[in-house]
């Protein structure tokens, strides 16, 4: 699929544009021709665009530089960290009027300060990397996310990331503590400061972060560090039901004094699902149950986090909250038991074409909100399969919507378009977000913006008018802004 | 102390204002006379001006009407909450102009989830009568103030409020899910989620906590709940030197798994000061060290915190990081320890007028930013008294400066305004910030403005004016804008 008109007359235009960028920037920051195109193709591959540039500074005086020129070119900007984002925030959609400003040469880590617990990083830097360089220094940066190896640290700030590790430690806001941002003027707003309390006044580096671009463009990030986790338990759980899960996560996080770093909730379909993967995965627990619950408790130091497992487990177990569980008993047992989490994802990739979902809901509603999307989904769909998992303690599920086999394209695709629908609905009753983690970006803007109510419509325009008036940061991200709309 | 001029032309548009006020909203709303005095003094009484009138709303819809008719009037707000504010941020300095909005009647606990661990109150409701009742409910919610038998959640967040609990859980801003805001024009911001997780777009809430109601009025917040701290360990330490706090905080967090709830050094004039508040206060700890530590580690179910802490003190010692220690064996012995750093408090107010700072750096430069900026005093005021002490892992000190006993009034204001500029020419190298905790307020605001960066300036200029055109919002706090600057 391509996107965006071309016509001669844009086309020559572009052209112009592209010889005035590269006597303005030199031709070292500037690509183009045919490895522009790798830039324009989102991480799933299902969408292919183009841009007149990619501009590739080395130093925040080079994207001030570069914004300037694009500025004073009347086009705009497509900021992209590693483009690993799933919902279309950082590749180009108007090819002859964007020029994709992309990060990946600038990687420095230009601090990390163990007495200090925190690191300065530049936006380029891959996030496993950076990983591993603090782990060196020793101690630990929390941000996990499937895509460590590619994605980059100012995407990261940008889409404001999850992962797997926000019920201890957050979502990437609250390891944040400062930034570095090129403004639309190409002026340069230097909040890299590494304090952890600072009140003097209204903190602006908050805007941009989950801003996906559209006011700025971040260059480097001050975050917090914490001590390595070195021991963790990790147990697979039964539960006579899912509401059960609820009441378990509580008395968890009493019990293991907010120690637990994963609280995942799986259905029985899981092992089938993974299975279907990994044909030879052992099964890690005997008997069926009508929820399962993953979990992990992980700590340093002094406190046992195995025998603080093995007491919680004793306790909850007495209590009738947990029917069955299995504790590892090594770093690859564990393993194997988050093998059945990921399974369950290969397995349903494995059946083709499905929705996919990343939802959010008051912790206290999932249960409920689960049972009743599935069953409205039941009544749309009949011939389809629910798969719904996830975070717990963040309330965050990913409530999948298998088509059966056999089915044309157009009906698959009629499937998916009609669970969303009956999914979203479900959810804005639940109060729910259609997005808890991947952001808005050009995928989800018609959904966002169909249930965006209008106070919140207008301060959005207005922070982005007063900040990029002449909208050229990233146009067509989250909203559509027109200057006198 | 008067502000504010006042002449018999401005009084008579006040009079007509005021029942214009009275007539709009009725007067159960508006509160004139004599009465209005107590709104109009700061909290430590030094200060006290006048208003037009106080309005005192009973619902987000009369905010919302209150703001529309003070902006129909040409007039302004300064919204209050309970009045307790360290730096001038909640009282008025423009008699005839301005209207204060008290939020004290919108105190009402709107919901207490358990099982979400959140709760979503009204800006009005006092912060320890709101954390009863959620400890009724069984759960924590964890800011701790001095000021908390008087202020008021709304004013928490308007001040992004630290406290005592900063360590563990954050800022205020850290345990905001999601907020309520009249804006300027009158319509309301509602953002009263309480999603773990959301991702959808730019996160509008953040940029009114720590305004100090600059850009619109917090009437009600949505907020994180704990499980409840059920054990506490407090020890208190001596130190070879401050350097080796900085050591022990570190060992302390991968020691103890970040269940720290405290870790507060002081110096050795602690004890003297301590003793002349509080004559009979037992002397915890014998032998004289160069720094002290009091650390507390809290936790909840099943793990042992004194077990936890006496194993800590045990490595640490052979370590020879810390020279003594004495752990408290009962709640009443730890009230005890905690007295030594509240009697030192009291003891500087014994000695009268000094300089109080509340002041942040990086954690890891703490210790040589006290030396220097001790130094710096001496050698500006060298009969002064230096007592430095404050929250360790925050960066957060507590530079104060006691002048000696027998100086005139002029000669103590003198040593005060002389340290305070050789202490901020110290901070500022060290990156420090003027304001940990209190904000900016109207007191502040020139030490703020002085160093402000232009981008910052320019940045929090067009927000203001964007968000604030007609500038009614707490005018005069922060940073003076006026609408061509």
């Amino acid at each position: 699929m391509t996107l965006g008109p071309s016509n001669h007359s844009s086309t020559s235009i572009a052209a112009a544009a592209l010889s005035a960028l590269c006597e303005r920037l030199g031709d070292d920051l500037v690509l183009h021709g045919p490895e522009v195109e790798r830039y324009c193709r989102d991480w799933h591959g299902d969408i292919t665009s183009g841009a007149i540039a990619v501009i590739r500074p080395r130093s925040t005086k080079d994207v001030s530089e570069a914004v300037k020129a694009v500025r004073d070119l009347g086009l705009s900007i497509v900021p992209q960290g590693g483009n690993t984002g799933l919902v279309l925030g950082a590749t180009p959609d108007e090819p002859e009027r964007q020029v994709v400003i992309s990060l990946e040469r600038m990687s420095a880590i230009r601090r990390i300060d163990a007495d200090d617990f925190s690191a300065v990083v530049e936006a380029g830097a891959i996030l496993a990397e950076f990983k591993d360089k603090v782990e060196q220094a020793g101690l630990y940066f929390p941000l996990s996310l499937g895509a460590q190896g590619s994605c980059r640290i100012g995407g990261n700030v940008s889409t404001n990331a999850g992962g797997i590790n926000v019920l201890r430690y957050g979502m990437t806001r609250e390891l944040v503590l400062g930034l570095e941002v090129v403004l639309p003027d190409g002026s340069v707003f230097d909040g890299l400061s590494t304090l952890r309390k600072d009140n003097r006044g209204i903190d602006l580096k908050q805007l941009f972060i989950g801003a996906e671009g559209t006011l700025g463009i971040v260059t480097a990030v001050a975050v917090k560090l914490m001590p390595p986790a070195e021991q963790v338990a990790t147990a697979l759980l039964g539960l006579p039901a899912l509401e059960d899960a609820i009441r378990l996560y509580r008395r968890a996080r009493r019990d293991c004094c907010d120690l637990m770093s994963a609280f995942e909730f799986m259905p029985p379909v899981a092992f089938t699902l993974a299975r279907e993967a990994i044909p030879d995965l052992p099964m890690p627990i005997s008997g069926d149950y009508e929820a399962y619950v993953l979990m992990e408790i992980s700590g340093s130091g002094l406190v046992d986090v195995d025998d603080l497992m093995n007491r919680f487990l004793e306790g909850v177990m007495v209590d009738g909250l947990v029917l069955d569980g299995v504790v590892a008993g090594s770093k690859a047992q564990a393993r194997n038991l988050w093998l059945f989490r990921e399974g369950m994802n290969e397995g349903q990739a494995k059946r083709g074409a499905h929705l996919r979902t990343d939802v959010s809901v008051p912790l206290s509603k999932l249960p409920a909100f689960v049972s009743e999307a599935e069953a409205a989904v039941y009544e749309a769909c009949p011939d389809c399969l629910c798969v719904s998992y996830g975070h717990v303690g963040d309330g965050n599920v990913h409530l999948n919507v298998l088509p059966p086999s056999g089915l044309s394209k157009e009906e698959i695709a009629q499937r998916i378009y009609t669970s969303k629908v009956v999914i979203n609905d479900v959810l804005y009753r639940f109060g729910g977000s259609i997005s808890a983690e991947h952001g808005i970006g050009r995928l989800k803007k018609p959904e966002f913006a169909a249930r965006l109510p209008d106070v919140q419509h207008r301060l959005l325009k207005t922070v982005k008018q007063a900040i990029d008036p002449d909208l050229i940061m990233n146009p067509g991200c989250q909203l559509n802004f027109t200057p006198d709309s």
